[in-house]
C-alpha cells in the first residue's frame, strides 16, 4: 500500500486524489495547500489529513509525494522529498530554469529517488497506442513527426508574464511528445512566434501563435504548431510519417452524433480542455507511477531527464524566436 | 466503330450522347425526340442527324440503339430495335408491366439481340468496387444486405400517378442493387409504406416513405429503406454484413472541405442528385455496353433478366404494401 | 444517503457496485448471490455485508434494491422488494412472459414503488444526445428510425435454449431504443429470421440473424437488424431520418489512431462488447436512478411500462417470424 | 473560338489537349514536340496539325499558346509567344532562375500579353472551395496555414540533378498554395531538409524530406512539409487556422468503400498521383484560361507575378537549407 502525500489541492490535485482513492494499491494520507480550505475539503472527501509541505515530506507514513503546486515550487519540493527518501511524482515543468533542473536532478540522483514527471499526454490511450506501434516498427523508419497543439482559449496576459512564455509553458508538452514519438534527440531548433490572438500577450513579451521545426542528428524532422486559441475545442493531434507508412491520432469529439441537413454533415465539437480530454491519461499516468513505486522500479518514464530535455528545447525555441536564428542544442 | 441511334434527347440522352462522343470506338449517328428542337440541338452539338424512331431502328448505318424515351415506350422500342437486328441499351425499367417485360424478352431472345438495361448504380465506382470484393470473398458468406436510398426532393403528385408507384419507380434500382450484391434470388418480400413527406402523394395512391425486407432461399436477408426527401442530399449507401466482415460504401460529399468551430465539425452536403452522383457511373455503364457490342458479347449485365427480376420484386413489394401481407416470389 | 442491496454479484453486479461506491449519495450495504464466494468478494471490496435475497428485501437499512440476478428471478424479486417498500432498479427484461410482466407491474403500481428498468443504451452519451436533439426538433418530424445492433460473438446454443430467443433476449434492447427514439408506439411488426452464424442455434429453435420492420399509427417506420456475430466488434448504430434532416450515432472505436499505407487507411476495431462500450451508460443509468430515489421521483425512465412494451414487441416479432405473417400490436 | 497551339505532347500536353477539344469555345490547331511521333499521335487524335514551336508562335491562326515543354524552355517560349501577340498558358515554373523570370515578365508586360501560370492546385475543387470560404471570412483572420504535400514515389537521383532541387521543383507548388491561401506575402523563410528516402538524392546534392516555416509582415505563419515518398498515396492536405475557426481539406481516396473486420476499419488508399488527383483541377484551370482569353481579361490568376513570388520563396528556402539560417525575402 503506497501512502501518498499530495501537495496542491487545485484542479490537478483533485484529479490525482481521485485516482489514488480508486487504486487499491494506494492510499491518500495527507494533503497540503496554500489555501487551507482547499486542502481541508479534499482531505475530508477522501478521509485524509491536512498537513504542511514540510510535514508531508518528513512524515514516516508517507511513501510518495505528488507535487501539484505552482511551477515555482516544484524544484525545491522535489529536492525536499528526495532528501527525505520519498518517491516523487511532479507535474511538469520541473522548473522554468534549466540550471535549476540540473541541480534538482543531481539531488534526485544522489538519493537514488524515484522521480516521474507529469507529461500526461504520453498516457493518453490514443497517443500511447500510436507510440507503441511506432516502436513496433509499423511505419518503418521515422521521417517526419507533426504535432498540432492548440488550446481552446488564451490565458490572460497577467498569467503569461510569470509563465516563462509559450515555449516553456505550453509547447513544453509538445517538445516532450516530439521526443517521445521520435525516439531520438533533436540537435537544431528553429522557432517563429507572433501575437495574433491577444495583443496583450504580445505586450507582455510573449507570443500566442508559434511554429517550431527541429532536426535530429540523423536528419529526421519534427514540426510543432501552437495557438492559444482554437474556437473548435482543444486541438490535440499527432502524426508520424515513416518509410513504411503514416500513423495519425485525431481529435476526440464529444459524441459520435452527426447532424445531416442542407448545411452539410455536422459532428460534435472537439472535447474542450485538458481535464476532459486527458482524464484517462491522468489516471493511467498515476497508476503507472504507483506500479513503479510498488515494484521498486526507480526509473519510470517520463523521467527527470525527460523533463530536462523538454526544458532545454523550450529554452532553445525561446532563444530562436527572440534572435530570429536557429539554435543548436 | 459502333454507330448509335439515340432515342430521347432529355437529361439522360444528353449524358449518354457525351459518352458516345468521347469514346473512340463509338459514333453518334442519329437522334430522335418527340420534341424536334431537343433532337436538333443535340444532333448539332455532336454532328449527328435527326431521325424518327422508326428510321433509327431500320437504319443500315445504326448498330446500336440507346433508348432513353419515357418508360411507356421502352418495351415496344426494344422489340422494334431487336426485330431490326440492333444491339439495345435501354434505360430502366423495361416496363411497369411484368407480362410486357416477359413478352419483350421473348422477342429479344428469339432474335438473339444484345440487350443491356440501364441500372446505372452497378457502375458507380464505389458500389462496383464493393461488389468486386464481395465476389472475391472478402467478407465470407453474405448474411445481411442493407440499402439506404433517399432522393433529395419528392416529385409532384402528378408525376407519381403515372409512375407505377414508389416501389416500381424508385425502389426498382434498390431491388436491382440488392440482387446484385446478394448474388442470390429473393423468395419472400415484406413491405411497409407511408405518405409522410407529401400528403398529395398519399392521395395519389402512392407512398413516399417505405421499408422492404426480403429473404433468400438460404435465409440471407436484405433491408431497403426509401424516402422521397432527404434534406442533406441524395442519400445512397450500401452495406453488406458477412461471416468474415462488413463492407460499406458511404455517401459522396461535394468536397473534402470541413469547417471546425464552436458549432462542431461541418463537412459538405452529400452530392445532390443522380446526374452528379452517378455521372461516372453513366459513363462506365455505356462504355461497358460499347465494349460488349464491339467484342460480340451478347449478354452484358445488367441483362433483360435482371430487369425482369427487379420488376417482379417491385410488384411483390407493391402487393405486400397494399395487402399488409408478405408476398412469396 | 441511499442504502443499496445488490442482488447478483456477476459482471453487471460488479459494474453497478462500483457506481454505487463512487456516488456520494449512495452506499452499498448488502450483496446477495447464489455463489457465496462471489457475494463475499464483492462485499469485501466495498465494505458491504453478504445477505440472502429475502434478508435484503426486508432489511430496514436498505432503501433500494438493485436486481442483477438471472432473468427468471426478476419478476418475483421485483414483487418482493416492492411489497417491502423498496425502490427497485432491475436489469432487463422484467420477464420473458408478458403476462408475468403485467402481474408484476400491478404489484408495483399498488405499492406505488419506484421501479426503473435497466435499458442501459438510453444512457449512452451518444444515443442520449441523439435523443435529446430529436426531442428538441432538430430533424423535424421523425420518418424512419434505423437501429443496427450486432454482437461480436454468438452465445453457445445451450444458452439460446433458455433465453426466450433472439427477439426477446437480444433485440429487446433495440425495441426499447426504437420506442425511445421514435416517441410513438408501434402497431404492426414484421420479422424475418435465419440461422446463418451457427447451425446449432437454428437447431435449438432460434435465429442468429434477423430483421424487423415496424410502423406506428401515424405511419412512421422503424427498421432493426440483428446479428449474433460481427467480426469487427460490437456494432451499435442508430439513425433517425426526419423532415428536416438526419441524426446518426456511429460506432465507438478503441482509439483514434489510423495507419495509412499501401493497403489503405486503417482505423481501430469497434469497441468489443457491452462492458466497455456501455461502461459510461451503466454509470449514468444508475446515477439517474439514485437521483430519482433521492428526489422522490417515482417514475424514472425507462419505466416498468417501457419494459412491458419492449416485451410485447419482442413477442410480436417472435410470432411474426414463426408464422411468416405481420403481427398487429 | 480560341485557336490553340500546344507545345509539348507529353502527359500534361495530352491532358490539356483533351480539355481544349471538349471546350466549345476552343480549338486545338497545332501541336509541337521534340519527338515528332508524339506530336503526330496527339494531332491525329484531335484533328490538329504538327508544327514547330517557331511556326506556332508566329501562326496567324493561333490565338493562344499552351507551353508544356521541359522547364528549361519555358521562359524563352513565353517571350517568343508574347512577342508574337499570343496569349500564354505556361506550366510551372516559369524558370529555375529568378532573374530569368524577371526578364520574361518584363517582355510580357511590355507586350501587354495575357499570361497564366499552371499552378493547377488552385483549381482543385476542394482547395478552391477552401480558399473561397477563407476570402468570405468564414474563419476570420488567418493565423496558421499548414500545407502537407508528399509524393507517392521519389524520382531517380538522375532527375533530381537537373530539377533545381526539391524546394524549386516540388515545394514550388506549396509555396504558391501557401501564398494563395494566406493572401499576404511572406517575409522570412526557415528551411530544414534531409535525405532520408534515397541516399542517392542526397549524393546528388538535394533533399527528399523537408520542412519550411514562413512568416508574413503581420506575423501570420505558414508551415509546409514535403516528402518524396508516401506509401499511402499522393498526400495533399491543406489546413487554415483562423480567429473564428479552422478549414481543412482532406485527402481524396479511391472509393468510399470500407472493410470492417477484426483488423479494424480499412478505407481505400489515397488517389495515387497528380493526373488522377488533379484531373478536374487541370480541366478547371485551362477552362479558366480560355474564359480569360475569350473575355479579354488580361490578368488571369495565377499570374506571372505569382510564378515569380513562388520562385523567390523557393530560392529563399534553398538558401536557408544550405546555410542553416533564416532568409529574409
Amino acid at each position: 500500500m503506497i501512502k501518498f502525500g499530495v501537495i496542491g489541492a487545485g484542479r490537478i490535485g483533485k484529479v490525482h486524489a481521485a485516482t489514488i482513492a480508486a487504486n487499491p494499491k494506494a492510499k491518500l494520507a495527507y494533503i497540503a495547500d496554500a489555501v487551507p480550505a482547499a486542502a481541508e475539503a479534499l482531505a475530508k472527501q477522501y478521509g485524509a489529513k491536512v498537513a504542511t509541505v514540510d510535514e508531508i515530506v518528513k512524515a514516516n507514513d508517507v511513501d510518495a509525494v505528488l507535487i501539484g503546486s505552482p511551477t515555482g515550487f516544484h524544484a525545491e519540493q522535489i529536492q525536499a522529498a528526495s532528501n527525505n527518501g520519498k518517491a516523487i511524482m511532479c507535474e511538469k515543468p520541473v522548473s522554468l530554469d534549466v540550471a535549476n533542473i540540473h541541480e534538482t536532478l543531481k539531488v534526485v540522483e544522489k538519493n537514488k529517488s524515484t522521480l516521474m514527471i507529469g507529461f500526461n499526454r504520453r498516457f493518453d490511450p490514443n497517443f500511447a497506442e500510436l507510440e507503441r506501434r511506432l516502436r513496433a516498427g509499423i511505419v518503418g523508419d521515422i521521417e517526419i513527426v507533426t504535432v498540432i497543439s492548440r488550446d481552446p482559449n488564451p490565458p490572460p496576459p497577467s498569467y503569461v508574464k510569470g509563465s516563462g512564455g509559450l515555449f516553456r509553458d505550453m509547447m513544453i508538452h509538445d517538445f516532450d511528445m516530439a521526443r517521445f514519438l521520435m525516439g531520438e534527440e533533436f540537435v537544431v531548433v528553429q522557432a517563429l512566434g507572433s501575437s495574433l490572438v491577444d495583443k496583450g500577450i504580445g505586450e507582455a513579451g510573449d507570443v500566442d501563435t508559434a511554429a517550431v521545426q527541429m532536426q535530429t542528428t540523423s536528419g529526421r524532422i519534427a514540426v510543432i504548431t501552437n495557438s492559444r486559441r482554437a474556437t473548435y475545442g482543444y486541438d490535440q493531434r499527432m502524426e508520424v510519417h515513416g518509410s513504411k507508412g503514416m500513423l495519425t491520432a485525431a481529435n476526440v469529439h464529444n459524441t459520435t452524433v452527426q447532424l445531416h441537413n442542407g448545411e452539410g454533415t455536422q459532428g460534435d465539437p472537439v472535447q474542450n480542455f485538458f481535464l476532459e480530454r486527458y482524464g484517462q491519461a491522468y489516471t493511467n499516468e498515476l497508476n503507472t507511477f504507483i506500479n513503479a513505486v510498488e515494484t521498486g522500479d526507480r526509473n519510470p518514464k517520463p523521467s527527470g531527464f525527460d523533463g530536462l530535455q523538454a526544458g532545454i528545447l523550450a529554452d532553445a525555441a525561446t532563444l530562436s524566436w527572440q534572435t530570429g536564428k536557429p539554435v543548436k542544442v
